[in-house]
């Protein structure tokens, strides 16, 4: 195989791609609201589509809702190389976040498939179901389903805030998509890929322009239910109450003060917030909650997730509580041979390139306990991601793509398996 | 005009009459979910409507989407007796609250006309228009309009949780009551009385079944939002975040804490919480909530909303904070001559009366500034409303309907108008 010293790809494509994807779904203040599932995504999934069947790459997808644009390979009954991100958004999301990811693999793929480099296994672009977790919680509900971490049928059953479940909107998904063929859920994978947004200031700061991840931190999320007794503001004097939202109140302004003394690298998070019924007039009979906290160190992590229970049930009474624990995932590691691929295609590009751990879960979380995972991280503007102005430069987001591209390449054009080429993991 | 001994209603029809209203909007809770100008709303206004016209009553509306059902006395000039209560109920309402006022009004009005007493003035019952303020706020809209308290135009631009406009939701009930003659908003009144359950414990605990109500307590409503910055939950470090639930937190806790030790007697609820963008991995950079805060003594709510001021803005940083003051109600005190009235109709029909503070705003709180207004209170089981198994015994409905009625036909019968009868009061 020779070695390409050019970028591999097409970056004015690219960026034009991943403007004309930022349409759909747009919100006045120039960000992305196109959640889970959402008519936006689907209209994402027609745009997407439409871009990999004019290179000759076919879709298709699975009972999970994840998007497969696949680029054939010589051999296709081997285990594919699996590259991609997700589409969803959160509800007052950017451009970039997940996006990014999908469109650099798309136009890896497509690179490959325009130079005629027929790859030795199937290359297969990935939109993963359900990244962002704001529609219906957890997210990464898709990646979960893949690797056999948490069963489809009981996802289909998470609802919305309407009451709209996961299970009718794949149902609706699929109808728009009958064509497409259905891929067995979980199928064998040689090795994952995925170039994401940094979500924080580090890159930046450092003036690097790519990231090589070495990992994830670890995250746990709790659903926290406060159970009072609803009565009428006027008349129910104070000390007959089983206000909710006092207890609630209670409890977050604890949260929030113990929490952050435990490590100054803790993250902790109440991001969303349900009150029942919600009315002026009424005491709250019922406040749920969300709670998201993350550490790179799992011991750290373990102390704080103790905390955030004994300190609900400490300040519930005289209402009572309940805590559900959603996610538990440790920290991970990602595969020392596929970092040691994206440094020296980096390197090659004459890119700088710094390790960086992530703050953020990112679906190759999941995929690393299955096959060997990596990813490269790209800066964003003044470290902030999951707002409408999240940006990032339309040159970092070429130099990612080439970096992976690269990556692709060596890996799609080798016949040796990429575990295999990454040392004796167990897949 | 001659005394009569009986209960002057038909208290069956009564009874059936508020079951049947009762079964529009219903919840599976055994409660109502009625908003103000929703489709619950007009089709409890076309029940009603039907009732009336039945009984030789015509009904009209007004710009603030208050309904009218006029029986016609001999001097069609004179200023009419109002009656009534309203027809929206909170999201997790009863059966009772409002509606009972309504239907008892009516029973009065169908009963005289029944008997043939053509009243000297006319009387009529009213149903006010967003008397609950759950869905859009403050609360009794239509009787605030109706006195000049507050413009049209102003309380048609207030919206709800989804984005509808008051305007938007009077132009709606408009349409579907085109048939409707249109009273000026505002006319002369020559007095006002209204039939409420008490929701509170005062008449369960002391046994009386008529609560003759001697004023209302006062109440300050405030609309705070608190103003932070939005980010991601594993990436932004916890030093630089503005987190606006953070600060929600910390005022909630506060608010409780101390506004409640400044009076045994103090009403406080944090009811309405809405958080923004409001996904479980978004730092919140918005919390709009609401503060409802009631006494007896305004010297003492004087003091409390103060309170409530200094405490948000103590709070706050490193956010925001912006605090408006919706509903600056002092508390009132109802017209002497009618309350003696209510007390020797009660004495009349053999029932246990008591005078009673009431602890909940409602309408007549508005009319009695322009006109002589009086309240009548009824028992609800354990003292509890605004919750869905609200409840009124039968017989107890049908004693303050019968009180109700005896009052409306002494007035209605007299000549005299009721504000000179009443005494001097300045209309």
């Amino acid at each position: 195989m020779e070695r390409e010293r050019g970028p591999l790809i097409n970056g004015g494509r690219l960026w034009t791609r991943l403007m004309a994807l930022a349409e759909i779904g747009a919100t006045s203040a120039g960000g992305l609201d196109r959640q889970a599932l959402s008519d936006g995504e689907i209209a994402a999934w027609h745009r997407v589509i439409g871009w990999a069947q004019e290179a000759g790459l076919s879709a298709a997808t699975d009972a999970a809702g994840n998007l497969f644009l696949v680029l054939a390979g010589h051999d296709r009954s081997a285990p594919p190389l699996l590259v991609g991100s997700h589409l969803d958004s959160q509800p007052t999301g950017g451009k970039f976040d997940g996006a990014a990811g999908v469109v650099a693999a798309l136009e890896a793929a497509v690179s490959l498939a325009e130079r005629g480099e027929r790859p030795a296994r199937d290359v297969i672009v990935v939109a993963w179901m359900n990244e962002e977790g704001s529609r219906f919680a957890p997210g990464m509900m898709g990646s979960e389903a893949f690797i056999g971490a948490r069963s489809i049928d009981v996802i289909r059953q998470v609802r919305d805030a309407s009451g709209i479940s996961v299970g009718d909107e794949l149902d609706r998904l699929h109808a728009c998509f009958s064509g497409l063929p259905r891929k067995p859920l979980g199928f064998a994978v040689d090795a994952y890929l995925e170039l994401h947004v940094e979500q924080g200031p580090l890159l930046e700061a450092e003036d690097r322009i790519i990231g090589v991840v070495t990992g994830i931190q670890g995250k746990k999320t709790f659903l926290m239910v406060v159970e009072g007794a609803e009565g009428h503001a006027g008349t129910l004097v104070q000390r007959e109450r089983r206000d909710a939202l006092a207890a609630f109140a209670r409890m977050a302004a604890a949260l929030h003060a113990e929490i952050g003394s435990i490590d100054a690298e803790i993250k902790f998070t109440i991001g969303r917030v349900l009150v029942e019924p919600n009315a002026p007039s009424v005491v709250p009979s019922r406040v749920t909650f969300s709670v998201d906290l993350r550490h790179p160190d799992n011991a750290v992590l373990g102390v704080a997730g103790t905390r955030v229970i004994s300190l609900g049930e400490r300040h519930a009474p005289p209402c009572a509580v309940k805590v559900t624990l959603l996610v538990d995932a440790p920290s991970n590691e990602f595969d020392a041979l596929l970092r040691g691929r994206i440094e020296q295609a980096a390197r090659e590009l004459d890119l700088l390139a710094m390790p960086i751990l992530s703050s953020a879960g990112h679906d190759a979380r999941h995929l690393a306990k299955v096959c060997p995972s990596a990813m490269i991280f790209i800066p964003c503007r003044d470290g902030v991601s999951h707002v409408e102005h999240e940006w990032t430069e339309p040159e970092h987001v070429v130099a990612g793509a080439s970096v992976l591209a690269r990556v692709v390449r060596d890996l799609a054009l080798s016949g040796r398996r990429a575990s295999k080429a990454c040392g004796d993991r167990n897949v």
